[in-house]
């Protein structure tokens, strides 16, 4: 295909003999960490959960370059964050509020009722939702410190009903930034430690003298963080480990080319290993598509970013049709779809598998990240054929409820007593059997 | 308190100055995989996600004492599924028959539906729920190997849609389990294969030349089965690591001692480490439980299994009263919960963190392992504090829908502008801005 070498980004074609290589190659990504990385974040780990506080405040002094001497001073109090909230400049703050409330509606649909059946014989069946206790939420410091990201991770919890919500944020030499606390003002969040890194994670998991131990935590954070929420994993429940931000566009030749491109920088902004991708059928589409990218690049605040992603990891890939465009979804299970077709409708009953779809011409992606009000955190390097966008769910959880009558224990006692005697377990036998009736 | 130190189980009370500190040991459970285990473990999933099925054959005839040649060994076809539950006594048949159908009733109960909402401008904002595409269950072999299980774990996949569900369950020394095989048939398994441990995680997570990759693994197993189900988490999704069985009984004194014993059995019998504790605020009712323990446990088939675990992790508890027993129950997070007391139903609405609530003197725990409906692979060792019963929802993940009229993009855009910017990232405010209106 029409691949120039000095191309900003890949040019493939489904019916390239090596697409399906080349498109894997793109694709693949592992965020393993190395043993070194493992072993360092055992031993904080372990550390924080024998010393409390002590570790926590010497590793924070460590990483963070900081000289703070007791917990104290890595607590921000309600007033600060109140603080941070009344000195936005007002455009700020009404963004903020409006976005804080959209997606509080939103995640307010979310939330399951609790149920039970009743059957004949008067056994009743049923599930109970409750929410988590504490909910942790961590958010990165320094320049990957986003205030939507606050309000995407604690307005959930809030909507579930999560008694406690702790929030940890590292000040990497003593650096704040305000938009972040302003947030947590308006999500609500409870208590915020100025800590990162898994000395933040080990607290939260185990709690410390300061720090109360949470039920569940969630957020990104770097390898650091990855890994030891791995670790910590079954002591307290995660969300998904994160890989870097992807899109997949597909577009029918419609949209305006200098809009498609905007779209996929606005996904390589984020970092290096950030993935854009657009796919169509009309081929001097995409030739319009890569002229508009090369002269918008250099208009960009992040160029250097943005072309280093789109070099790396972004393409622009020539399908046959509809059904062609509809595979490549599927197999690539993306992160965010953007649909940037006419009747994007007709498209929706045949995706398996995309974090957030974005529908239709008008709908960038940019407008799901801040403000639509569905979340902007999402399962990210395919692993939406298996998870799900964060959500009120995430806070809660289920139990199971069954309250036999006399009759439903007895007739169930005897199937019970039979499959017990064909598992060996005689004892579940014997308690099943002394709810038959003579 | 009334501790004689001949007895088979504890006895404790709220009030004694150490209950806290004995309670929490008696809770403590780590299944933490020593850096052999890791070792090893990661061994096996490089080599089988490198060779394949040849790394599979290897480790089980290594492990399973086989000495098999090609895959064509270690698959089961379907006839053999069928033909084992065909030959099974027809109690057996009927019994599994009829567990299946309530349990497949039950969890039709817990499925989701999709769902949108229209703003005033046109904007439209929904969740799409759909299916896994393939899931893959691991089943024990050997002395743990439980039909039910089978059916636990299969038949919610298929309610919720899952295209192709891929069983395991090793055969150690050739040994193949009928009625495993029988509940595979009942519950409409596509593939079965007789692979075990870290390879058969491996060969699920990653496919192989014969085994098809799957999207989730759900089911229990041994240390080597846990520690690689953690390693591949993130390439796949992964349900609970399972800890040791356990159940927390509420007595309000009038249920016969008896059945509470053979409760408390049933729970003990599972291995050494499974967890019976009973609370009651009435003492002689203990003591009549404590005498029924000591009488029925002659009696029972795994009577040393029972006596190592009830002497371990049993324990019999003197509360004050109902608030008292309350706090008990919200502190341990039991996996199974037995309310045997009048009137269960003014309870629930206090019970914040259990796996599986079994209300009322009639529904033994053993009445929900088998037939009752609700899942009995249930959350153990407190992490009912975030995390549910396998369900229906764990084999279905939600997709967010975001589909922006051109009014409300234009209204949207001015919010996600000023955040993008004030989170420095003007390409995602850029691509907000071109939906702007004029």
């Amino acid at each position: 295909m029409s691949s120039a070498s000095t191309a900003t980004i890949s040019r493939l074609s489904t019916l390239d003999a090596t697409f399906d290589q080349h498109l894997g190659a793109l694709l693949d990504w592992e965020g393993v960490s190395d043993s070194a990385v493992q072993s360092r974040v055992d031993e904080i780990l372990s550390d924080v959960k024998q010393r409390g506080d002590a570790a926590v405040i010497e590793a924070t002094n460590r990483f963070d370059r900081l000289s703070v001497e007791g917990m104290e001073e890595l607590r921000l109090k309600p007033e600060q964050l109140k603080q941070a909230f009344d000195n936005l400049p007002a455009e700020q703050r009404d963004a903020l509020a409006s976005a804080a409330e959209r997606i509080r509606l939103y995640h307010e649909r979310q939330k399951p009722t609790s149920w039970q059946y009743e059957e004949a014989d008067g056994t009743v069946l049923g599930q109970q939702v409750t929410a988590l206790d504490r909910a942790g939420i961590y958010v990165p410091g320094g320049k990957a410190a986003y205030p939507s990201s606050v309000l995407m991770n604690a307005i959930p919890a809030h909507v579930a009903g999560v008694r406690e919500i702790v929030m940890v944020v590292p000040t990497p030499d003593g650096v704040v930034n305000e938009l972040v606390l302003a947030a947590a003002h308006l999500a609500g969040v409870d208590y915020v430690f100025t800590i990162g890194g898994a000395q933040a994670i080990a607290a939260m998991a185990y709690g410390t003298e300061t720090v109360p131990r949470v039920d569940k935590i969630v957020g990104p954070g770097n390898i650091y963080v990855a890994t030891a929420k791995r670790a910590v994993f079954g002591q307290v429940g995660i969300d998904m480990i994160a890989g870097p931000s992807e899109i997949l566009v597909v577009s029918d030749g419609q949209t305006d080319p200098d809009w498609l491109a905007m779209d996929l920088f606005s996904q390589a902004e984020h970092d290096e290993d950030a993935q854009a991708i657009l796919v169509s059928w009309d081929s001097a589409h995409l030739d319009a598509v890569a002229a508009s990218i090369e002269r918008l690049l250099p208009t960009l605040d992040r160029e250097g970013i943005v072309r280093e992603s789109l070099s790396r990891r972004g393409a622009l890939i020539l399908c046959q049709d509809k059904a062609d465009a509809i595979a490549m979804i599927n197999r690539i299970a993306p992160e965010h779809l953007e649909l940037s077709v006419e009747a994007p409708d007709t498209w929706l009953g045949e995706v398996r598998h995309a974090g957030a779809i974005f529908m239709g011409r008008y709908t960038a992606e940019a407008l799901g990240d801040y403000c639509a009000g569905p979340n902007h955190v999402l399962p990210t390097s395919g692993t939406a054929r298996f998870s799900s966008p964060l959500g009120v769910y995430d806070f809660q959880k289920r139990s199971s409820i069954i309250h036999c009558s006399s009759e439903g224990a007895s007739e169930l006692g005897k199937v019970a007593s039979v499959l017990a005697r064909g598992e060996s377990l005689t004892a579940h036998a014997r308690s099943a059997e002394y709810r038959i009736r003579n």
